[in-house]
């Protein structure tokens, strides 16, 4: 059963890109799944979410061969492997640094539980928050004390929500605490050692691809 | 020098994984021009920002031929150019429904501004909240005053932050205000016409990234 094995390349190789399209195929088989759907072919899925279905069997080929001749993918065993490549059959807590507007958002926002991650704690350093919480109920913890429950719990990823210059130190004090993955929300370049993994999300990329879509309709084409 | 118009595919053909990286790919020649490089090939910008050389080529050529032979892009142009691919040299107007944790960390994200996107209004339907202001000094309008503001000015994108059992009636009104493109953080699928470009945002994504690379450290890979 484990395909994994079968795969052809190292996962060192495995861009981004291509996890990102592995999220986006597992947010659809999901979709799927929730509507009933048993199987489904490269074809299908790739003109019901408007894909590339070269690229999503491509994407898949990295990591085995899930595909029957004759049936496609069954949806449900798909879904499984996709969670199982992506880490997701794990219980991975996250923290998130900095409990402003972004922080507070991210702490409950929905889709963080449903695909398994734990918000276990939001950081801050101001006075006026600690000891409280977010709507949803993480608490806000002095920054301070990042190390120590670190130390007690195991913190698999943290979420950088802190203003541009608070960014860099926060994230050394974060990597000093042994958290191996970085999300990154703050603007600009950061810098960690070479172990922990940073991923810097701007959230500009979406609302241009809207703009692609209203310059394109603007000339008429 | 409107190499637009060599491009081969017609834009409907240009997924949105395609535009996606383009975004990607501005975001590093901005670095790059800001770091003082004149060229750059695309095995280099590859390199530089761990990407796919051939995908690179293959994406720029769906808009024209921006390399030369020899010396790879010039920087500051490609820039300029994809730029104007994504129509961001046009000023565009957006709209933040919802003025909670999200909408503000949205209303005042840097990143927005900085490629040219003027968040123009927020808007709620809490007394409370309306009349008052973002930090970063976005008015919150009252919900009910979207279209009158619609028809004195014009709204490019709305961007939808309020939480799920809302998000389709907000869409309404934001369609009904005559507004073409909508960006959706709220979870769940949400249906607009055909003439209007949705596209929902999940964050997920980016924490799957960061699980896919945690699983493959831990299988010792």
């Amino acid at each position: 059963m484990n395909r994994l094995n079968k795969r052809k390349h190292a996962p060192d190789q495995v861009s981004e890109l291509t996890t990102n399209r592995l999220s986006v195929y597992l947010r659809c088989l999901n979709e799927l799944d929730a509507a009933g759907a048993q199987t489904i072919s490269s074809q299908a899925l790739a003109e019901k979410f408007r894909l590339n279905a070269a690229q999503i069997r491509k994407d898949l080929a990295y990591f085995g061969e899930f595909g029957v001749r004759g049936v496609g993918y069954y949806v449900r065993e798909l879904r499984r492997q996709l969670r199982k490549i992506l880490g997701l059959d794990r219980h991975l807590r996250v923290v998130i640094m900095g409990a402003g507007n972004l922080g507070l958002a991210l702490a409950d926002y929905p889709g963080f539980r449903q695909e398994g991650f734990e918000i276990a704690a939001l950081f801050d350093a101001a006075n006026e928050k600690i000891g409280h919480e977010s709507r949803g109920g993480v608490p806000i913890h002095d920054i301070k004390d990042l190390k120590r429950l670190a130390r007690k719990e195991r913190l698999d990823i943290a979420v950088i929500a802190v203003p541009a210059p608070h960014a860099q130190p926060v994230v050394d004090l974060a990597v000093a605490a042994g958290i191996k993955a970085i999300l990154n929300f703050s603007p600009g370049a950061l810098k960690v050692p070479g172990e922990v993994k940073l991923k810097s999300v701007d959230l500009t990329v979406s609302l241009e691809s809207l703009s692609f879509y209203l310059a394109q309709g603007e000339t008429g084409e």
